[in-house]
């Protein structure tokens, strides 16, 4: 029998994945299951762009340009402009998901051996684009004591080598909610600039920042137009997740050349899609308003709830819709399997992401969870009501 | 400032787009240009799956499951049932177009320096996902002279290594329009298994088979279980290619195990296509009858026409909706952009893809074109008199 490659091997699963087998025995034992395990937000997309798509008259669903047509591209140079970044529609390439974007990112600026450094937990997901392209992820720890703030730059220039290309940062942050300040980017633009290295900012959360805080691109800061890549995407701004666009966005024309080349390669993003996006592009501000209201009592409750339980730590959000919990247990992986498996408060329990599958040092968050909250505020409430009765019982 | 991958520099720019900056001056010139360039179908989209999109009731647009909703992979099992294709929805996944099939197939399969053989001229993009992918192709020449058909068995294990990982076909063929017979697919299973190798079939173009012919897919030989792998897309069947919807068909549980989580980091494939895809399964065959009549009547029209010129051989396509033209000129490249640039034929040219980027091996194809029959008849007529008239006053 013909053999699958080493990298496909090695590719990692997602460090949900491993539970759903447990949630499934839940779902047929007849438990209900509070989800604070997924990126999928119950936010209804804006009606202007699901119309959009329902009136339109394509009869032929034809390929678009691979850097996406030329109208959506332009919308979106407008929207970067509203948010002080200042880029034209050549300074951009439509992709399919932010997750395409990464991929065309770490394969237009690394080869296979060279090392991104990227603060850690993060998305989990970065490893799986990594290995695929060959790419060494070299963490730098940022802790839950420092509610997850820029670790100092001496952390970072410990791991700067010859073959680092580049560092990339969520922000706001995947699974950690922490937002970098103004202060904290200008801090990493010096670091790239000093190292010649590339600075790639996952944005796609941008929308998402709290307490009258204002998210601050790293294409905000003053010259890093040869250094900046931005990963962006319409799935959690719109709550548009299913429509898969993102895209990539850098001044520096040799890697918006280059990317281009991957997207080539494919072809075109989705056609409908873009529709769809390009019509969110008029979401009135009072969606995003309500959207942020929504969040923010959310993390509010959430965390105080979570405070009141003993032995638990929680991180601090201030942006995105996460937060990373440390609860009084060894293995939060074999705590979120007990959870499914084992547990229930009157035929409830939760499914939640073990936070080791966001760090990529070894043995590190084995006692976190990242807890997504994309619910309702009473279902959270009850949700962390489990979880407070869950911890009372377990043991490990 | 910090440079972009090796990687990055060696991927392939498509063989059309060099022409477009001509092709652009032709526009501005105020010259009709016909397009014998692309892969873009002019027939309609099936209304049933234009209507099932207008007719969504989403309110949230989410993520679908990363291997493409259950309903939809169900179906997608049935259609390869009535194609004698026995599958079941848990041996395929759904992807991101075509496109992102054959990248999942190569990254599941080799590692960087390993090889696959592919009949040369082949679909370009395949350098595009190879490169990305750091994988060689070793090409095996297919002849004008013998329609394009299998190259002797003999030429494949002189280039078999211990690095070989694949043979990769694409049938029929783009560019050649070649179908291949039940007996060559038996051939290639046979050197596959002999050898341990991955047989992977770019099966876009299933339906495209003429003169009453049948395609045989390699799902349908013998004892391939192991070793075959689809690669498929709604792209050109339903005329598409915007939905960007394909997926990847094996019944090795390790390739789709694999496959799987490159799938996964990515997500999810977009869910309007899926909607749009899912409901053009059950597009009428009446839709394809006339299709098909319609392509035929294409090719034989454009093979008659094209014969009729001096000079001009002409692979005779089977199945597709190409063919590759021999002409009477020493650089396909520069006639091609002489075409947009210089000559007209009443203020009309027309733009044609120069074989040689079908080609890795160097130096071949370079008096050859594709032509795709994309075009309306009466257009196709006109077209093929331009390239009569252009050949008389072309010199090189
Ligand atoms: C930090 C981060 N980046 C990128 C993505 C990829 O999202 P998409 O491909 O849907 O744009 C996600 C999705 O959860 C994310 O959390
Ligand atoms: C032979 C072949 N394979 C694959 C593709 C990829 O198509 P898609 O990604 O639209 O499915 C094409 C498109 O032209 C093709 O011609």
């Amino acid at each position: 029998m013909p053999s699958i490659s080493i990298k496909g091997a090695n590719m990692p699963e997602s460090p949900i994945r491993k539970l759903v087998p447990f949630a499934e025995k839940a779902y047929k034992a007849n438990k209900k299951v509070y989800h604070l395990n997924i990126g999928q937000p119950d936010i209804k997309s804006p009606q202007i762009a699901m119309d959009a798509v329902s009136s339109h008259h394509l009869e032929i669903l034809a390929y678009t340009r691979s850097e996406g047509s030329e109208p959506y591209r332009k919308k979106i140079a407008a929207y970067y402009h509203r948010n002080n970044i200042m880029v034209d529609e050549n300074e951009l390439i439509v992709t399919t998901g932010g997750s395409e974007a990464l991929l065309f990112a770490m394969g237009s600026i690394a080869d296979v051996g060279d090392e991104i450094i990227i603060p850690e937990p993060f998305y989990a997901n970065y490893n799986g684009f990594a290995t695929a392209s060959g790419v060494t992820i070299v963490p730098v720890i940022s802790k839950i004591e420092d509610n997850f703030a820029l670790p100092p730059i001496s952390e970072f220039e410990k791991l700067i080598t010859p073959k680092t290309k580049a560092i990339l940062i969520c922000n706001p942050g995947n699974p950690t909610g922490y937002l970098y300040s103004q202060e904290e980017i200008e801090t990493l633009a010096a670091i790239v600039k000093k190292h010649d290295l590339f600075l790639v900012a996952d944005e796609v959360y941008r929308e998402f920042a709290y307490d009258n805080l204002k998210h601050f691109s790293i294409l905000e800061a003053k010259g890093l137009e040869d250094n900046a890549i931005i990963i962006d995407s319409v799935s959690k701004r719109y709550s548009m997740c299913g429509a898969r666009i993102g895209c990539l966005v850098s001044k520096n024309k040799s890697v918006i050349k280059t990317a281009l080349k991957f997207a080539q390669a494919r072809l075109s993003p989705p056609t409908f899609a873009q529709i769809a996006s390009e019509a969110a592009l008029e979401t009135p501000q009072s969606y995003f308003d309500e959207v942020i209201e929504e969040y923010k009592g959310r993390r509010d409750i959430l965390i105080e709830k979570l405070e009141e339980i003993p032995g638990v730590q929680v991180g601090h959000p201030k942006g995105a819709f996460y937060c990373i919990a440390q609860l009084p247990v060894k293995n939060s992986d074999a705590f979120a399997q007990w959870l499914l498996e084992e547990f229930d408060l009157d035929g409830e329990t939760i499914m939640v992401a073990p936070a080791a599958g966001f760090y990529s040092s070894p043995g590190v968050g084995l006692n976190q969870i990242r807890i997504a909250y994309v619910l309702n505020k009473e279902s959270l409430i009850k949700a962390v009501n489990i979880l407070k009765a869950a911890l009372k019982e377990y043991k490990d």
